[in-house]
């Protein structure tokens, strides 16, 4: 099984690269539909367990022994963190080719042996993919897209410790760092599923 | 003209990659010449030159009014740096196609818009690979090795601070990324191949 998985900051494209990765090279593609099995499961709502996942304060899995003193919101959230880990593992065990976006997905499968892309841009070029995406009526100002992206990018850098992944966004935790800010992902995406064949292919 | 600047961690084995990335390609090759040129330019030992450059603690270009309160070894080093800063804009006015390892070229040639790599590896890895390339009598144990790599590191980003470059080693001041860890350089020199020349054909 061949798996990749894309860690991402916000606004950088990532998301749209692996949808682009997935089409190309014939792979399966998850990214909300974690959210959407998850939500079953629990029966809660798609956009409140997406915004309780992206705000996590949940507890350290290791330490939930002391899960006694945390508020109801905290729990809420690690019951989530568990119930995504199920379903990713759930992916790994169907054992198809794939590609799956976010969710830490490289820190949880790492003994399937990932290949690990992390995408970022400049800061600039995510303000302005932001605002070019932004949903009608949604008017947040330069500053506030800012402020969201940095706080955004806390929380996976967070969430990530939190599960036991090392370095959010650090060069040596992933196989590929690619940075989209001067790329069209369109052409972006057969070069990065390029490379990503060399790695299958490769002896080692 | 398509130009390929390759920084790299100590051992990360990203000169070797520029070498293979420049003969699969037919790119011209820049890395010790650059030394060899200043050293030619200046009548010193290239090993000299080698080691001042090593561990530049020379005084940022911007200050150089400043000049009078230097050591005799800073004085040194920033005419070095000086030195190789033309040596490298004279490569890029030569306009043919080019792989430079190292010496900030990507941020003295930022005008050129080389495609900008940076390659890493974990620690484990890079101290391998020091130790299998140790010259024959050098005798350093595994500490000692890691201990080099953080003084060498930590100097490349200070010199890289010092021309003005932001970040090193940061994935957002460089196209690509590589972490080279888990490849054989031999296997992934083809692939960073193929990733370069979609870059330099994409119509952006």
């Amino acid at each position: 099984m061949n798996m990749i998985t894309i860690s991402r900051e916000f606004g950088s494209g990532g998301r749209e690269l692996g949808k682009r990765m997935a089409d190309l090279l014939g792979y399966e593609y998850y990214d909300r539909e974690i959210i959407a099995a998850i939500a079953a499961q629990k029966k809660m709502d798609e956009g409140y367990v997406e915004k309780a996942l992206e705000n996590c304060q949940a507890i350290p899995l290791t330490f939930r022994r002391s899960f006694a003193g945390a508020n109801m919101m905290q729990q809420t959230q690690t019951n989530l963190l568990v119930a995504q880990k199920r379903v990713i593992e759930g992916i790994a065990e169907a054992g198809k080719n794939c590609v799956i976006v976010g969710r830490n997905a490289d820190v949880l499968l790492a003994d399937k042996k990932p290949f690990r892309i992390f995408v970022c841009a400049g800061m600039e070029a995510k303000i302005q993919r932001c605002m070019e995406r932004a949903s009608e009526g949604e008017n947040l100002s330069r500053r506030e897209i800012e402020q969201n992206i940095r706080r955004i990018d806390k929380n996976r850098a967070r969430t990530r410790e939190l599960l036991g992944g090392s370095n959010w966004g650090n060069g040596s935790a992933y196989h590929l760092t690619i940075n989209t800010t001067e790329w069209n992902i369109k052409e972006l995406a057969p070069a990065a599923a390029k490379f990503a064949m060399c790695w299958f292919r490769r002896s080692l």
